[in-house]
């Protein structure tokens, strides 16, 4: 049985690779694509999403989403992402229109007119699904559950306390933590651990076209190092194949607006501050080898 | 020459006043009229602009907006304007339908379409305008500009610190604030001040149907005093008509979203913590007397 | 029987007064004086408070206090109050001196000598007493109670939301408010009505020798109107001698120490969000008559 | 030429083997011991501090410190340090009686007695400290630098964003981060590496008595696992002796004293939004087995 999502995305080359594996997998079906401001402006983001669904010659819409978070000033990741958001392979130029309708309007009628429940995996900021949560509230009872990369137990990658698609849009995040749907929360500690090796990129680059595709963005990710490289918003659709390959804790988590640590998951580690409630499922640990094997071997059956 | 105006709005006692005048001065013109949740749910703020709009046999379109707050819970006051929200006159039964599309959409829709620039006229909270301008910031440079009931350099009436309005979505207020199109605040400063008297109240019963109804439901108010009864909302239309009576300060306006204060308008009196920078125009003063002589000139005028 | 007090002040114009009326009422028996920075900084409100001591010749300590607040950055009020704090009167020269340990320190041991339980009067800043319940908590059980000037209900005067002494060590003002001791705030609701008329001021100046030292520092307030000069500290003494003209309301304060509301006191004023609890006893009413009046009666009554 | 330190402390297991540490090395001249509430009760951590001063037949004054935090309420660590705070040890019961002054009053008396410039060493909250340099600013030149235990840029240990000590009295971390003077912050980021291990523990136990002390009461800690028990506080000792071992960075770090991230200190770690600016050098990873060598060495030495 196949699991009906939506990607939230803003390619991005993490998200160009999460994008490549869910519509890719012959387990998920990708119902609807929907950009949002984040790595770079949602200009080029839907750019990039039409990009890599031309590419695989999919016919999943696509529908531009915010230009800017809700309340903070919208700051890029330009210097992580290159200009573009996905520098370094030669796409088609004859892409596909997006829909004539923005992501909250495409998200409202794709989740309404589902027969089955749709699981959300957002990889961006996640204005969208804060605007689509606050003026359709009725949409949350069809909705499955939310997979989300964002967020940080640990140390963050913007500040000390803040990842960056949390830190983009905080207040879109805490409306969608306020949301009442299930979540569950894939943020750097996972994706700092399960590094795609210098072994696995060589071996991406000669997989096929499509491998070749994403070792040449991927080379390009400004965040890169000796051990290897974080292939951060992979890890939703990795969770959503292999939840036994991760795991994760129930706990609160907390969304800070403001202030130092604007941008910030604090999850409630020792469960002493909310009366033993929780509201999250918390990715904590990844077996980083099977995810490198996983990641390689998804490419390696990718038929164009 | 007409100002062309949308009434975003949560009848409401006041908002009904609003709605009224709005309505029927020669001077305005109503586009549109958005419902949200506030004095009461927004089935009932609709259903209640819905009945006035009716009263009037106007053409307005009404259109449903958010059933509640960005992030704050929902709090009614019912304990002011009773359980349906516009309580003491029977309304006709055979309401209009409302737009079949949500208050962004027609707003999105009407700011776009309009030849002129609108002045927008929210008397509710602030949470369709801030969805509006998150979804679709291009309404922005169509807007003339916004004359908003709403918070309190003074005392408030929530706590001391927070007026109604702004405390039931203080972060949708900060979203409109920030907005950057040109504000006038009406908050209680003016609206405390500009009590419609126990001899306006009198007279107004006996000027025709329409001050009937008006005299009918706004004797149910749960805040009059013997001073007499606020009539806030309606402060709006009286500024947009006679901008004259009104004495206000340009100043720099924060709005509070967290902590003790949430909800509130703290306004840079000294103009000392904000470089100089201003950011609305705050009403600070008004002429109660001429606003009762206007209140009951313009409903003696209504025919119907 | 008298009051046993201490005043802990910063002299600035309307903290001389109180003084002097402190000083000088029969009923009232000043323990000792601790200074703060505030109006002006420690140095010259050590100073002043000793110049008011050697004015009325009277015996009571003064204490150097803090030189700054906890967190916050100091900022003085010179605009008000001068350079010198109390300007337009020539004092004697030949001072007595401070004592020689902090106000801290002198706190703690006039608290806990003495045989009765004192009243704290603080009307600068809450620097001293902050320190004073942090180092010393057990000093608690041994004070009576404290009346503070501080804090707004309505309209500060720093900002719409924060009134002086609160706004200039607002974690001060959170500390002394969560000490648990009764407390009376006596605030800016009461302290803008009860203003000092010019008729008043043009007796005063001829009254005595007291009266006319009044007279020339308060006509230098910045702060002066048409109708009256606010003579804010002194309403914690006729609080201590006429509780009956100043009428009270028992409702929870919580202080604002971060954000645009910064020094601000919130009052739950409708009492709808601390489960019916308070904590401090709030002055929202005064007869100005009464005030103006008792005020030259004091003074006419003191003999040098 | 020794450093010459006081340490300011909460005893507790670590900071029994700190105190073990600066007590015994001929580098380090300890001229006073303040306690203060943290792990346990005041009391607690005084008699504590006193058992250690007793065991090791040392002369250094111990002054009893804040009962409780400047304004968050008082939560101990008794779950990690047992009722006592330092249990598994029979100590002498003949104790040295505590200083008749209070911390802050010693701090002051101490540091501005001194020839040479002092260096603070505080392993507990900070309320101490925020007293000291609030009471007595005049004290601050006076000072080397600060070398305190607390904080985290990773995960915390009370919520995924506190670490206890600043998590304990968040306001004066930020009085103490705010007070200009030099500041090493020793974090769980490397508390969390330099971890005792089992094998350095069979042989602590061996060593000699106070080798035996250690080993007694470091088996009482709650927080141990399979890989060793965090010494968190005689890092601070370490790093004073061996700063070669250890790798710090310069950032900018805020202190967060409100809402769910309180407790928290917040690294700009690239840089990005204090203009350049640093106010604290952070260590950030530490030589864990150089760590394990110096800390037996270290024990190895101690005559008695
Ligand atoms: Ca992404
Ligand atoms: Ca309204
Ligand atoms: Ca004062
Ligand atoms: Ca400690």
């Amino acid at each position: 049985m196949t699991i009906k999502i939506i990607m939230d995305t803003d390619p991005g080359i993490d998200d160009a690779a999460a994008l490549t594996m869910a519509l890719n997998d012959p387990e998920i079906d990708v119902k609807l694509i929907t950009s949002v401001a984040g790595n770079v402006t949602v200009d080029k983001t839907t750019k990039n999403a039409l990009k890599i669904v031309r590419f695989f010659n999919k016919k999943v819409p696509v529908a531009a989403g915010a230009k800017q978070p809700l309340i903070k000033e919208f700051e890029d990741a330009a210097r992580i992402h290159g200009e573009s958001g996905m520098p370094g392979y030669d796409f088609p130029e004859d892409l596909p229109k997006p829909l004539n309708m923005t992501a909250v309007e495409a998200l409202r009628k794709t989740i309404m007119e589902s027969d089955e429940k749709i699981t959300l995996v957002p990889t961006g900021s996640f204005t969208n699904i804060a605007l689509l949560f606050s003026e359709y509230p009725e949409v949350k009872d069809h909705i499955e559950r939310i997979v989300a990369m964002g967020g940080s137990l640990g140390k963050g990658n913007m500040t000390s306390a803040a990842e960056f698609n949390v830190f983009t849009d905080p207040d879109a995040a805490r409306i969608m933590y306020n949301s009442g749907i299930p979540i569950t929360m894939v943020g750097l500690d996972i994706t700092m651990k399960a590094l795609l090796t210098p072994d696995s990129l060589s071996k991406l680059e000669h997989l096929n076209e499509a491998g070749k595709m994403l070792h040449d963005i991927v080379i390009h990710d400004g965040d890169n190092s000796l051990n290897g490289i974080a292939m951060h918003d992979v890890n939703t659709i990795f969770y959503l194949l292999h939840p036994e390959a991760i795991k994760t804790e129930k706990m609160w988590i907390d969304i800070v607006t403001d202030g130092p640590a604007i941008g910030e998951t604090v999850g409630d580690i020792r469960g002493a501050y909310h009366d033993g409630k929780t509201n999250a499922n918390v990715c904590v640990d990844i077996d980083a080898e099977a995810f490198n094997k996983w990641f390689l071997d998804e490419v390696s059956k990718i038929n164009m």
